[in-house]
């Protein structure tokens, strides 16, 4: 996601963002990052209703989603394949926390190239480890994609070994909430875990999709309290995003992890999914 | 702090922000607020220090001091009374929230107009609340006036009262951390209290003035938890930041509270240093 990327600001072309923009001045604001494939932008109705809801849980207006739409087409009309990133934040003006009475919120679409993941992370699996850096508790924040992301840029700077692909995060008391920048998943007995992100963690699309798919092939799903120590003694353990799909986790720490069958099963079935919205089916 | 305000980003007027910028993308960056009277920078040294510290914590590298000296001066030069707010951001670059190898760090300074908060707030005290929004713990983050703000934004969205001037918040353990915008003491028994700020809130510049100028004036000062309750039951109650300096609180809730001598001394004080600052002495 560098700065070579091509990105429409309030509609327009090549400007820059007004330095008193709440999005810089305090990260009041929420984004999305979609992958884009043959110049369609996949499970876009999920990203766009989870930022509406998002705009509404800290009340900025929510942009017309057609106008996104549009100006999302505008932009990857010639994408082949990338990653669209949406930011919203709630504009300019207030006085200085306290939010304006009427905002005129802010939309940057910017498209970036796909990133270079080999194909081998998705089928032989990942290396992961614990970051040091915990995630705050904030049950009013929890969920969403807000533009406070300064705990995750620390976590990521933990480890610069290009053999390690995520990095997991844990709150305070010390239970497992996320990936720096996915949504973590395991088996155990068969059935099927994630942690609970009521409390801070970001409410994945793909992590609402798994769940989804899960329970359709009739499997156990729980939202829970997840520590280092359960996850550690798990079966499978897998990650998701909207670009990586599903990773499935070959060593974490010190611990190695088979590549099982369930995890195999589930990236069959987001696969699927994956093919409908990519036009394939 | 609204739109209309004169800076300087990077050296330059009138450009506005790379959409790229980790400031906007991820709130990867701190700032500071000054006041300004007379042309002059008040406090700039502890300022600037607190800045590059905040830089070192982040591994960001920190902006060369007199750059930025330089910079504030051309923008407040034909300023009486004012507002100065810097922003340092880790630029654009690096791979999602990895950040890159050699950051090129956005330099942002702003002029705004002085609030007109009445004298009388100053002199006859100010009504306070408590917030919901709770502030999620980060030792990391801790004391850092960083661009992560959304709490406090969403903390000073509670209220629309004019008469109510501040709102407190307090972790998620209940223990009350700061105001949205202020550092928070009480006195009791003739001792000084303020809560901690390793685990989360801002290390204030007046904050830390006043802890010195209390032991000066061989007042015992402590950085500690505080309930609400202790707060309900303090003597004296006083809010500081570098714009309002010191108010004290005349209602808390539903709870007065008069204006003590103990706060008027710190307050006589603190006007010493602050007219040494502005060149009156």
């Amino acid at each position: 996601m560098t700065g070579s990327a091509d990105f429409l600001l309030n509609g327009k072309r090549g400007s820059g963002l007004d330095v008193h923009d709440r999005g810089l001045q305090y990260g009041d604001g929420l984004f999305e990052t979609l992958e884009v494939y043959q110049s369609r932008p996949l499970f876009w109705d999920l990203h766009l209703q989870r930022l509406t809801k998002g705009c509404h849980r800290l009340a900025i207006p929510a942009p017309d989603p057609l106008v996104l739409r549009q100006e999302g087409d505008q932009l990857i009309r010639q994408c082949t394949h990338g990653v669209l990133k949406l930011i919203v934040t709630r504009g300019c003006g207030g006085r200085g926390y306290r939010p304006p009475e009427k905002p005129e919120p802010t939309r940057l679409l910017s498209l970036h190239p796909w990133p270079d993941y080999s194909e081998q992370l998705t089928q032989n699996g990942v290396r992961v480890r614990f970051c040091q850096t915990p995630l705050g508790l904030n049950p009013q924040l929890a969920g969403l994609k807000h533009l406070n992301r300064l705990e995750h840029v620390l976590a990521r700077s933990e480890w610069w070994q290009a053999d390690i692909h995520e990095g997991l995060m844990l709150n305070g008391q010390g239970e497992v909430i996320e990936g720096t920048m996915s949504n973590v998943f395991y088996f155990s007995n068969g059935d099927l875990f994630t942690p609970a992100v009521d409390q801070c963690g970001v409410k994945g699309i793909v992590r609402d999709l798994i769940i989804t798919l899960a329970r359709q092939l009739s499997l156990s799903v729980s939202e829970t309290s997840v520590s280092p120590e359960r996850l550690l003694h798990a079966d499978e353990i897998f990650l998701t995003n909207s670009v990586i799909g599903i990773w499935p986790v070959r060593q974490l720490g010190d611990h190695r992890f088979i590549l099982g069958e369930n995890t195999r099963r589930l990236q069959a079935a987001y696969q699927q999914l994956w093919q409908q919205q990519a036009g394939y089916a």
